[in-house]
């Protein structure tokens, strides 16, 4: 893909990659040029802040996949200023540990928060963003 | 406020009026033209639908408030393109009803779930996704 | 079937028929006329609300089966004055999601609520009603 | 009232009076003539048969209100042939106890159950059925 | 056994008769004579109401094992005097259901709850009642 | 009360004294001899001990009424042969805490768990103990 | 004070000094040196990162109290070594979103976790963790 | 390991075994030298207070692993003055039994408590502890 990536799929370990494969599926049928990184919030901190440095310059909507005490999309909505999602994943507790950690943010730094799992929405609002921002999908 | 709304805040009953004034005062804050309608998916379906067919045409973000089985959030995402952001209210059940009815959308239609009564933060997202389209604030 | 369906069962994807199979088990055995639709309150909302349209007029209980944020029967309800029985499905959080976002409606659009994935129990209500109203059954 | 009452509330104590209130209001705004009756399926067990064998004769649809370990609209339902409405009512943990009581009955024993403590509803589903047994109501 | 049975193990359908085993062999061990039944509180509640009036002539402690909206503990401890142990089965809801409708007892009709699953401590819980009254054990 | 007590209520901690007081109602009215001990099993453990190690010659049941993580009536079961009646207090969490802390004991070391704050139970239960073990009551 | 904190308190907003102040009582009474901080992870971020790379040369335990997603404990754990002990705080949902957020972190970045509002638990924790590393407490 | 054991890993049945294993590598990688014990709270308590008695002149910190009703980490901290961690296991109920047996102790006797099956951060909790004592670690 040569095109700047519009979206930033982040997700905190290999083990979250299948989940993100269903976002990378949505995005391609729409034509919307992303990039995926592998940075946790808790192991990769400083990386993870050079990543959003950098990337906010081109970046339009992070998308975060995360399971357990799920602080990424959270860390991400802090740091940068575009709309963040978060999409919980089921890795205990049948994900609601995740979910509650993802949408009960504090005033100020929202995550926009879909289903547990369901990371096909997470792809389908950052195209639905995308839109009323005036980006053209092929679908 | 004489400008077209960007944003629509949509309640299903007058007694999320008071919720839905903590999204205003974070719209008003940032200078964003908004409308705020009372519209019930279950009661005033017909209105909410002749609502949605027109403010689709301007609206940029909706923004929508629930309790209980919140089917409000999910109705105006299967009805327009925009991003529709859901905040839970808690009537009954510390509001877990209506996170659950609101954020558990299957996929296709996605709506950006904020935390259980925090229109805020619903207010915040409208305007992370209002930047990106590239819509100024006074903030 | 030749007689007119005196129950209609409406799923919202494929992936409920085997539920709905359930509930069909019961109403032959009691004989009793039914049709059998998949349209979802979100994806196919059109097709749906023009089926409601005509079925109410020789349908006497609806029989809704669906899972996650199970908007389905609430959505019947609001437009048909015809009982609407809700089956929960456990897609995920065991149900837990189904079962709230079908059972809390808001007051005047009532849905009766029977167990999780007891679709069977379903079938077995919509004959109560259908008893009271004096209809036969063949058992 | 004197015409022969087609609607049956039931309550297992004092303490849920003011809930079938609510119920009652509803059923007298639509003229449905309805009985009230106090009688626990615990502590008045045999009452309780006693008037379910005679108001069966007569009633059409049972409304049974009930909080905590909520039997009894079940037991009414495995004793009659009606349609059972259940209003799970909140006297501990939300009424999270009283719902699960309520509407996770075995197959063959159905309870329609609406939203906890929305008496209301009970009262909704209950007129929504008389409607299709073709009795008239006022409204 | 031809002892008059010490205790009775009530399940509501077959499909508890591996729990029920459990139960048995903590009983056998201690060499407690017993009588398994199955009778569902809502399909057999007449020959259940038969047996308890014969039974609560000769047995010392009821254990009744039940899923979902496990109302046979409760329907036992309103017709007889002795001890009732309940044991909630996980069929739904990890047995969270059968929990609640066990524990959550009115003041008056006490059910004395063991954990989810655990019919050995039904088991155990009833010979510790047994010997307090003067009963024998092998152990 | 001059007679050596049947019964012994523990609790952990001067704040559950209102609670005690309901169990010794039910427990006064029948004319159960019966003794209440403050004591912990975290910060009162010797005394504790000493206190089962004695009063087990003579107590014929125990309920142990106690709130947040509840270990009181399972430390009891652990230590004396006795039926011990688990009461679990809402002082967290709607007393969910207390009653799984109390409920789900593991295999052989059973604890007789009633409802939530339901301490009038305990002293029911205890009473349908004593009375299969012969002790008269006067009511 | 004039010695060197060996406990850091950290609270994201001033809405926590309540329970924070609980804490203190405790350090008081055992004479421990500490120091409170209002710094949350996501509003003063850069902030607490300063803070932290500078008290982590004199801080022996850190303690972190926060609500809703809770990310704080755990933020503070990925950046320093010392052991850090999170006070989950009820402000939505009995507190179960903030304990989720705080005890379920991925391996290698552990929270010592307390009960929910229980401040004077992390305060006991802090001074065991102190004692086994030879610093007197005055009591 | 011939050197004394600066860490005990306490189990409360074989069926944990394989959860402390992961504990055991973790220690194993940093070189701390520890013991592992199976002692149950409720059938080996003689055992357990014999064994905390003498290992608490010179363990630093105790790991405690247990499901269900988990009392064992509450009850090694009521005995010990030294920090005690908490690994709640998932046996039932996803674990959220351990979880709240073991998190929400009464004020004066905590348990740092960590994730659901996860050990490991019991490990590495404890390796922070060891390590502001000034232990050294070969990592």
């Amino acid at each position: 893909m040569t095109e700047r990536p519009l979206v930033s799929i982040i997700i905190g370990s290999r083990s979250d990659l299948e989940l993100a494969k269903k976002a990378e599926e949505v995005l391609n049928e729409f034509c919307i040029p992303y990039e995926l990184k592998i940075l946790s919030a808790h192991r990769n901190q400083k990386e993870l802040i050079e990543y959003l440095e950098e990337s906010k310059n081109y970046v339009k909507v992070y998308i975060a996949i995360a399971g357990l005490a799920a602080h990424l999309p959270g860390f991400i909505a802090s740091r940068v200023e575009q709309p963040v999602i978060g999409v919980p994943r089921d890795v205990k507790l049948m994900g609601l540990d995740a979910l509650l950690s993802i949408v009960q943010m504090p005033s100020g730094v929202p995550v926009a928060t879909v289903g547990i799992d369901n990371a096909k929405n997470g792809a389908y609002l950052a195209i639905r963003i995308l839109k009323i921002a005036g980006f053209k999908t092929c679908k």
